[in-house]
C-alpha cells in the first residue's frame, strides 16, 4: 500500500542522521527533519483524522499550532524561522506520533463507510510527504553543507546523485508548437495549480535534450561569467553583487586551484556528465545570454508550457527529465486561466504562493520515485538555490 | 515640433518647485528632480551626440558617470541610492546643460546628410523623457509626502489628479477572446519589449468599465481587510506584516477619525468617483479576492493579454484606460515570444528588467498626453505604491 | 581536588537536557550546551596538554579550530553565530573528548618535574570552566524561553533561584569613602582584569542593603515606566523603542493580566522577596531614575569602585551579594591604572574587550560557589539580558 | 558682543555653499546646514523667547516641531534621520527666521527688567550655536566627500585645516600626578557635564607633547596595521571587518598608489606635520597598540583625567591642544561623582548621553576660537569618525 511505503520512506531517510542532525533548521527556508517528520504526520492528523475520525482526540494538543506550517485557517503557527529552536518534543516523541496518526489513520480507512473524501486527502497527504522527504534531503545537504570540515558532514555514501548524460549524446529537439494543451486533466491526483488543462499558443521552439553539464558550467565561470554584468539580469547582477556569488552553491575551491562540488555524499569532483545544480533562476539566465553569445545562437530558458509540451510529445527524445534536476523556465508562478483552488484549508496549499516566484519543471535525484508528473510545477524565488536546480536550453526554431 | 515640446514640458514640471525641492532624494527608487532633468539630456548627449555629432566634445565630462542611470555598457554610474548627494553641478549649472545639448541636437537633425538613426534615436529620446515626466511628479509627490507638515507641502493647486468616473455608469464588459494578437506592429514608435505582435489564446471574459474607487476601497478598510490573511496572496501578508500597511500609500487618518487622501494638491477627501492609487499589486490582488469572496463572482486581476484585446476592441466601452491609473495585472513583465532587444546601448534599455516585476497597463494622470498606447507595458516590483497605480477588475466570463 | 569537581559539575548541568537542548544556539549571543562543553576542554587542550605535554597528539585536528572561541593567537576559529550549526562532532564524541582529556591533565599534574605553569593553567581553566558553567544556564534559559510552551520548557524544578531577601530588613548603608583601594593584591587567583590593586579617591556614598525586587519593578512597570521617555538615557530609549521593550526579558502577561516570570523552573509568580533579573543596564538606569523623581533623593547606580568598597568593608552589611544577580555599575569596563594583560595566548582573555561593555559586580545564582569575589568584574554591554542581571541602588551621602 | 558675533559666524560658513549644499543630510548622524542655521534658533526662540519674552507669538508654529533636536520636554520631534527631507522652509525662509529671532533677543536683553535667567540661557544658546558651528563644518565635509567627483567638492581654499607641528620638537611631558582636581569650577561658563570640580586619584604618566601625525599614521598603513587583529580591541576588530576600513576616513588611494586626505580644501597630500584626523577611537586604540610593541613602552590613550591635569598645570609645555583636532581619551562618558544636570528642559542637553560613547578633550581646527576650555569634554561613540578626531598617545611614567 503506498500511504505505508512513502511513511517508510520518511523514516529511511534519517537513518544516516544523528538526533542532533534532525534538530538543527540552518537558514530561514530550510527546517529541520524532525519538523518535517512531524508536520507531514501533522497534515494527515489535522486535514483527515481531526475532520474525520469518530471521537478524535489530538495525540498532543501543542502539535496543531508547532507543526502547522503556513495554514491560517487551522490557526496559529511557530514562525518559519524559529523551527530550530523546538527542542521539545524530541526525536522520539516525534517517532511516536507518526506511529500512532499511521495506525489511526490505517483504521480509519479501514472502516466500511469511510467518506471518499478520507481517501482523497489521505492521498493529497501522499503526496504532500513525498514533497516533504526532497526538502529533507535539500535542508540536510544545506546543513551539512555548513559544516568546515567537509569530511564529517557526509550524509551517506549511496546517497542520491543527479542521473548523468553522455555528451556526445546531447541533441536539440525541434518542436513545431501551435495551439496545443498543457496542465492537467483526469482522474490521476495532480495539484490544484496544474489545473484546468487549457489551451497555449506556442512558436515552432527547440528543446536541448540533456540539461547543462558541470563540465559546460565551469566554462562560463572560468569566462568570467559571474564578473561580466553584459550576462546578467538587473536583479541577478544586484544578487550577485549583494551576496558575492562566484560560483553554484556548493561548489569549493579546493586547495589546488579547481573547484570542487559539495554534495550528500561529500565533496566530489566536478564532471561532463553531472548536470550543473544548486543555481538560482539568475544564474541560468546568465549563463543563456553567454551561450547565446558565443554560439550566435539566440539560446534562452523555456517556458513551461514549451517544456510540458514537449515532454508530453517527444520524450523519448529528452534526457534528465526528472531524475538530474528541477529545470528553470522563465514563467512566473501564476495562476493558469481559470484555476480555482481547492475548497477547505487545502486552499491555502498553492495559490497563495502565486507571486514573486517562478517555475521549475521536471524533477530531480531528490524527487521521490512516482512523484513527478509532466504537468507538475515546482516554484521558488529566482535566488533560492538549495534545491537541485538546473537548466536545459531552449530557443526559438528560427534564432 | 515634438522635440521641442516634451524639453519644455520638463522644465514646466518644475515651476513650481524650488532649488531645494530639486535636489532631495527621499527614497532609493525615487530620484531628485534635478538628477531627472539631466538625465534626460544625458542620453540625448550620449547616445545620440557623441556617436553622430562631428566633432563631439562633452558639455562637463563627469556628466557622462554623473546621469548615467543603469547603461553598464556605457561605463561607471553613480549609484542610484547616492544620486540625491550629488549638490553638485547645481540647478542652473544643469539647465544650461539641457539647453546646448537641445541646440546641438537641433544642429544636428538640420543637417542634411543626418542620418536616420539620428532621429530614431531622438525619439526614442523624447518617449525617455516623456516617462521620466512621469517619475518626476511620482518622485516628488513622495518627497512632498514625508514632510510632517501637510500645509507646506503642495506641489501646485491645478496638478494633475486621476480622472473620475461616475460610479452609475460602471458596466462589466464581456469579451469573446480566442486566438487574439497582442503586442506591437507597424512603424510607430514602441519599445521593443512590446514586440513582437504575437499570438495568444484567450478564453472569455469579462472586465470592468471603470477603476476601483476610494469609495470602493474605503469598505475594504473598514471591512478589515488589511488584518485578515485570508485575502492575501502569501508575499503581500508578510509584505502587509512587515510594513505595517493598514492603506493605500500616501492615506492618512485624519483628526477627525477618517481617512483623507495626500496628493500632489495636498490633502484631499476621498471621493467615490476617484480610482484608488497608490496601492501595491499585492493590495489589488487582496482588494480582488475580498469582492469575489462577497459578489460570489470570481473578480481577479486581468491579464496584459486580456487588458489589451479588450482596449484594441472595446475602447469604446473602457474608462479610465490611461489618464487616471496604471492598472495592475495578474501577468509577470516577461519578454514576449521571440521577443529581441534593441541593439547597442540601448539594448539595456527594457529587457534586462525582466524579472521579478508585474505588468501595469494604462497610463495614468501623470502620463503624458500622447505618451501612452494599447500596447505599452509598464512594470514594477509587487510591493510599488509610489506611481499612480490602480485596479480595472476582471474575471472568467462564466465566474 | 577543585579540578575534578568543577569537570564533573558541568557534567551535572546537563543531566536534565536531551541531545538536541544541548545542540541549539538560541541567539548568537548565547552558545549550545555540547559547545560549552566542548570549549571549557579545548582550553585545558590548547593551553596546558599543547605545549606541555610530552609528545602531545590532539583529540581530533579539527577541534582546535572548531572550539576556538576568540584566541586568534591560536589561529582560526568557527564563527561564533553559527555554533549551533555544529551537529557533528556528537555530544557522544564530546564527552568522550571530556574524559580523555581530564585524564591527560591529572597524568601531567602528577608529574615529579610538572613545571608551576601547568598548575597556574589548569587552576585558570578550572575558573574559565566555571565562568562557562554559569553561561550553560543563561544560555539554556535563553533556549526554553524561546518554546512557544511553557510547560515544555522546564529546566528543572529545582534549578538554581536568585537568593530572596525579606524586604522589611531592607536598609541603607552608609561609606565615608576617602582615598581607598580597589582591585586585586595577592596571591590568590584573579583574572588579570582585576589587576593591579589601585587607589581610588571616592566621595561619601549610600547603597541599599538589598537588590531591588520584582515587586518594585512591577510598580514601575505598572506606572508607565517603559513608556516615559523621562527616565530613559537617550540610547536606553532609542533601545526600548526599537525593540518594543515593556518588561525585563522572560517577564510575560498571563492570561489573566498579570505578569509572570519566567525561569529555570518554568513560569513562576513575581515575589516581593526576589530580586528583578534579567533587565539591561538601560533599565537599571531608568528605575533609578524614577526611583530618583519619587523619593527626592538622587538615587542611581553605584560606580565599581563604590560597591568594591562597600563589599570589602561592610559585607555584613549587605544582603544578596553574589548569590542573587549580578548588579550593574555605572561603570564602564576599562583598564585599571597601571593594567598589564597576562603574558601568551591568555592575553586575549579579558583586555581585548575593554571597549563598549559596562562592568556588573557580585555574583548570581548561576554563578558556582567559590567563583565569585570581591574584586570580581563581570562584563556586558548596557543593552545584554539574558544573564541574571539586576539593580542595587546607590546615591551621595548627601542626595 | 558675543551673541551678534556667534550668529555672524553662523552665517559666514555658509557664504561658500549653493542652497542645495545647504538642504541634503549625507548620512544619520549628521545634519544639512540648514536644519544647523534652524535649529540654533530654534533654541533661543523656545528657550528665552517662548519663556520670557512678553506677549511671545512663534515665528512660525510648524518650527517648534520641525527643528526640535531631540528636547523631549518641549514636545515631538522630526526624526533626526530625516532632516534632510524638509525642503521646506527653504533656506530664505530660514534665514528671515535667524533675522527676527536675533532682534527680538536683542530687544528682551535690552529692556531695563530683564531677569538674570535670560542672559544665562541666551550664553548657553551662544555656546550652543558655536558647538553647531563646528557640526556644520564636520557635517558639511561628510556631504561633499560623498561627491565622486573631488574637484567638484571643494568647500573653500582657505577653509581650516588642522594646526601643524614640527616632528623635530616632538616631545613627552612626565607629570607627577596624585590626588588632583579635575572638572569646572567657578563662574564662568561651562556645561553641566563639567561639573562638580572633584578630586581624582592619578599614577605618574607620561603624555606626548603632539598628536599622531599623517605620516606616523602611513607608517601603520604600511605596516599592514588595519589587517592585523593582533592591534585591535575586539569591538574595533568587529568594526574594521564589518565595515571594511583600511585607513582614515576621508583617507583614499591616489591613482598613483599612494594616498590622499580629503579635507574642507579638497584633496590634500598627507604630510608629516598634520595630525592624523577622521578616527575612530577603535583606530586610536589599535595604533596605540601597535606602537607600544615597536617601542617597547606601554603607549596607551590618555584618561581624560591626565589630559585635563596635563592641559591645567603643563600647557605651555603641550602642542595642538585645541586647535588640531579633538583627542580621544579611553574614559567612557560618564557622569562625575555628584553630577547634577541642569534644571529645566536644558537638562536633556548632557545628562541623558551618557551611554556606550566615549570622551575626547582638546578642540579642533572646526572649533570657534575661545569656545573649548581645559574642562571641556566632547563625546561620540567609539566608531565615529566625521568629527576632526586624532590621538594623542600617553603612558605611565614607569611603563
Amino acid at each position: 500500500m503506498r500511504f505505508t511505503d512513502v511513511r517508510a520512506a520518511s523514516l529511511a531517510l534519517i537513518a544516516p542522521l544523528s538526533e542532533e542532525d534532525c534538530q538543527v533548521q540552518s537558514m530561514n527556508d530550510a527546517s529541520p527533519a524532525k519538523w518535517h517528520l512531524a508536520h507531514t504526520t501533522w497534515l494527515f492528523e489535522t486535514f483527515v483524522l481531526e475532520p474525520y475520525e469518530p471521537g478524535f482526540r489530538p495525540f498532543d494538543a501543542d502539535y496543531r499550532m508547532l507543526f502547522n506550517s503556513y495554514y491560517h485557517a487551522i490557526g496559529p503557527q511557530h514562525a518559519r524561522p524559529r523551527r530550530g529552536l523546538i527542542t521539545r518534543p524530541s526525536l522520539a516523541e516525534v517517532l511516536r506520533y507518526r506511529t500512532e496518526v499511521e495506525a489511526r489513520i490505517r483504521r480509519l480507512l479501514e472502516q466500511p463507510d469511510c467518506p471518499p473524501e478520507v481517501a482523497r486527502l489521505v492521498w493529497l497527504g501522499v503526496h504532500h510527504e513525498q514533497q516533504h522527504q526532497e526538502l529533507m534531503l535539500t535542508d540536510i545537504l544545506h546543513l551539512l553543507s555548513c559544516h568546515p570540515c567537509p569530511a564529517r558532514a557526509v550524509y551517506a555514501a549511496d546517497a542520491p546523485q543527479p542521473a548523468l548524460a553522455d555528451p556526445a549524446a546531447r541533441t536539440d529537439v525541434a518542436l513545431e508548437g501551435g495551439l496545443v494543451r498543457i496542465g492537467h486533466a483526469g482522474e490521476d491526483f495532480a495539484y490544484d495549480n496544474e489545473t484546468p488543462s487549457h489551451r497555449v499558443w506556442l512558436e515552432p521552439y527547440v528543446l536541448r535534450s540533456q540539461l547543462v553539464s558541470e563540465a559546460d558550467w565551469l566554462e562560463f565561470v572560468q569566462d568570467g561569467g559571474y564578473q561580466q554584468v553584459r550576462w546578467w539580469l538587473s536583479a541577478g547582477w544586484d544578487w550577485v553583487q549583494q551576496q558575492g556569488i562566484v560560483a553554484p552553491a556548493y561548489w569549493r575551491q579546493s586547495a589546488y586551484g579547481g573547484w570542487m562540488g559539495f554534495s550528500l555524499r561529500g565533496e566530489v569532483p566536478l564532471s561532463a556528465q553531472a548536470p550543473v545544480v544548486h543555481i538560482s533562476l539568475y544564474e541560468a539566465a546568465a549563463y543563456a545570454a553567454w551561450v547565446a553569445h558565443r554560439t550566435g545562437q539566440r539560446w534562452r530558458l523555456p517556458t513551461e508550457a514549451e517544456w510540458e509540451h514537449a515532454v508530453r510529445t517527444r520524450r523519448d527524445a529528452l534526457q534528465q527529465v526528472d531524475d538530474a534536476a528541477w529545470q528553470w523556465t522563465q514563467s512566473a508562478y501564476l495562476p493558469y486561466p481559470g484555476f480555482r483552488p481547492w475548497d477547505g484549508p487545502v486552499q491555502e496549499y498553492n495559490g497563495k504562493f502565486m507571486a514573486d516566484q517562478m517555475v521549475l519543471r521536471g524533477g530531480s535525484c531528490a524527487t521521490p520515485a512516482g512523484h513527478a508528473r509532466a504537468s507538475y510545477r515546482n516554484f521558488f524565488p529566482g535566488g533560492a538555490r538549495w534545491q537541485f536546480s538546473g537548466v536545459r536550453l531552449a530557443r526559438d526554431l528560427d534564432a
